[in-house]
């Protein structure tokens, strides 16, 4: 999708990393460990001092927006909210109206996020030029400072050839737009082998697995990976009659340690949050050595940091 | 209302245009059009350094809210927002005491949005004497930035000489405070002439129109005209049985391209937002070349900016 | 506790005022003292510099919220909001993955409210070793900053030495955190008598009001006072059939100009706020010269730029 970058080759707009040169993905890995590693500016506060970041939520989001905020905030960038609950969305405005109105009033940043496909692109496409939309979550299409984070926390405790490398990705991937930005990030990097694993009805019936090795059975799918990436199960899946009972779920695809111990013995745990405890992951697969999930909520600021100073300073 | 200025003539709260000085009103759009010619000030972030600006609104409004928010910002002062919705006025606390509170934590500038007339007035009138009231929309009294923004917006296109002029104010004037604002901040500009179209039921029984030419066939108003304010069309207004339906009122009262021909070639097109596309105004006149929506959205931060520096630096 | 102080007596965090070592609170008293007198530092907003603080309100609380707001912007302070009305705990995340998440963006200040009691401390024993936590209020067990605001007030107004003071605690004493607090602060500050009043059914039935004169009688207890700490009637006591009605309770503990003739005469009435006018407290003693209702909300500002700083600088 060119949508995202210009003719000659500036990113203008993080939408998806479907397509994402494998040189700007990984450009963006760098920056955001520069970040973490206190060498990423001079004095950050000053990347982005006097632009203007409006997190632009249609849908409720209380940590990736809190993330996103922290970004803004450490690269020096004003941060204005808008949450569509009590917005003027409800006297009937449109998505992109909104945009438009609070692009007019000089913001240059966009986090979206909205429950339908294609939202952030519809709106990156509509928007000024010198505008940057970053997509943080539309419908179950992509999250890509998702998939980004996630790629870095797996490189931060495996190294960067991910060649060598095989990873399970486990749950309601059908519905997830974790999972699509997590593969498309995970082939770009050359990734060796990834396994999908759910029920059957949470498995995708589109291209979103091709080349992956799909199947329901989550012990044959742990056999000694590298990394595990879980997904949250949405309760709505229930009533959907997708799932039959959390228990069930559990039961089949819950992470336990037991579970765990079929995957390599440095294998590495990764749930982008928030967890379902005693559903999809144990507490003591949460909370255990191998559980890098907090190094993800750390890796997600300075991803979003990177993609925000390279799409506006 | 004495009460927005001060014995020396300095403007201490902005409650309403009705009554404002023309050099007060013009020293405002002149400093506006600094801000936006970008020589406001050497660094417009030391303007209001240190001063705290509390949008305090009893009332829901997004676009508004933002607005604020953004010139404070650019104005280096610290926000703080107040949101009825989820306050202690749910606790029985008057607006009064919530003000009286707020000021007591060091704020300096309330930005203020209710749903009853004059309620800004009242809380400027018992507010500490170093503290300034904006109002951001009172009833159906006021709105005096929306009033500022707009004229500037007016002149931008058509030149400080408003005598030349022809405007036509098209909607439901009744219940309408951008109405008024622009009808005070017009007559104080010395307007050419101001025509008032709107049905039956939506016109005001008042004074609001004195000196204007009032009558409900918008043929007939759009004639020739210069300029064209646009106001909003609430959907309460079915409810209350003001208006028949949608459809009806869009035949009779919306501004389509074919009725804007009407108008003079180069006559431009108002509108306070969100607008109800396909109602008071269709898509071809709000995306169109004669509308400054968005530039009315760009010329409220800066008018915004310069009220708070006038009140508050 | 000494989970809030470390071996070296450090403050680590601020959850309680009991057990809070005499020197402990009198240098947060003088250091909140200092930052109203202007010389508290040469540059506050150097003090928290970058360094992101967040209020974690489980229970809405707008004036708590802002203060604690308007503290952390003084210092220079990023501050985040999480209200758990919009947030993924409606997805399932209990209290602590929230509050590890938001540390590992970075965070290291969190102000807590809980309508639990000990849900500040069960937070700050599970936090990381450089995260502090101060209470903001949970549940009926303690409140330690507004504790420390009304103790700060009463000692402005009358002096350091406690040891002279009589005072009365009036009003729903079993159910408020504010009361326990006041009780743990003016105790270990040494002061000379306390006088609890309430209905029966609001009096505490445990060790709360050791060492204090406890009676349902409100003239008797006022009987040359010095200070009369005021507490808020929730309504839901009615509901509970602990109060029978409004109009009895304000007829029987109502604090009234008349009534508080009984009082010392310059003795002084604070209130926690939001005040219900009519019902604990009349219109002209809430607003009468020996009120100190706004007083004790500006000291709530330095108390808490104080208790900040000394966490986090």
């Amino acid at each position: 999708m060119n949508l995202q970058s210009s003719e000659d080759g500036r990113l203008r707009h993080l939408l998806t990393l479907e397509g994402l040169p494998r040189a700007a993905l990984v450009a963006l890995l760098d920056r955001a460990q520069a970040f973490l590693d206190g060498h990423g500016a001079a004095d950050p506060r000053m990347a982005l001092a006097g632009t203007a970041v409006c997190t632009l939520f249609f849908e409720p989001s209380t940590r990736t927006r809190l993330s996103f905020q922290r970004a803004a905030q450490r690269l020096g960038a004003d941060v204005l909210g808008f949450d569509a609950s009590t917005s003027s969305t409800s006297k009937g405005e449109t998505a992109l109206d909104t945009l438009r109105n609070i692009e007019a009033m000089g913001v240059r940043g966009f986090v979206v996020r909205h429950r339908e496909d294609g939202a952030a692109a519809m709106l990156a496409a509509c928007a000024a030029h010198d505008t940057a939309v970053v997509n943080a979550g539309d419908g179950r299409s992509a999250h890509p400072t998702q998939g980004l984070l996630d790629v870095l926390t797996l490189r931060q405790a495996k190294g960067a050839d991910f060649s060598r490398l095989k990873v399970a990705i486990v749950g309601d991937i059908r519905h997830s737009r974790v999972a699509r930005s997590e593969l498309h990030a995970l082939r770009t990097l050359g990734i060796g082998e990834v396994r999908a694993c759910g029920p059957t009805g949470l498995l995708p019936d589109d291209a979103t697995l091709d080349g992956c090795i799909v199947g329901s059975d989550l012990d044959a799918a742990l056999d000694g990976v590298d990394a595990v990436f879980m997904l949250r199960l949405q309760r709505e899946r229930m009533v959907e009659g997708l799932v039959s009972s959390l228990e069930d779920y559990h039961r089949d695809y819950g992470l336990t340690a037991v579970r765990l111990r079929r995957a390599a013995p440095d294998a590495v745990v990764l749930h982008p949050g928030p967890m379902n405890r005693g559903v999809e992951i144990s507490d003591e697969v949460a909370d255990g050595p191998q559980s890098l999930v907090l190094r993800q909520v750390a890796n997600g600021v300075v991803v979003r940091m990177a993609v925000l100073e390279t799409l506006l300073a």
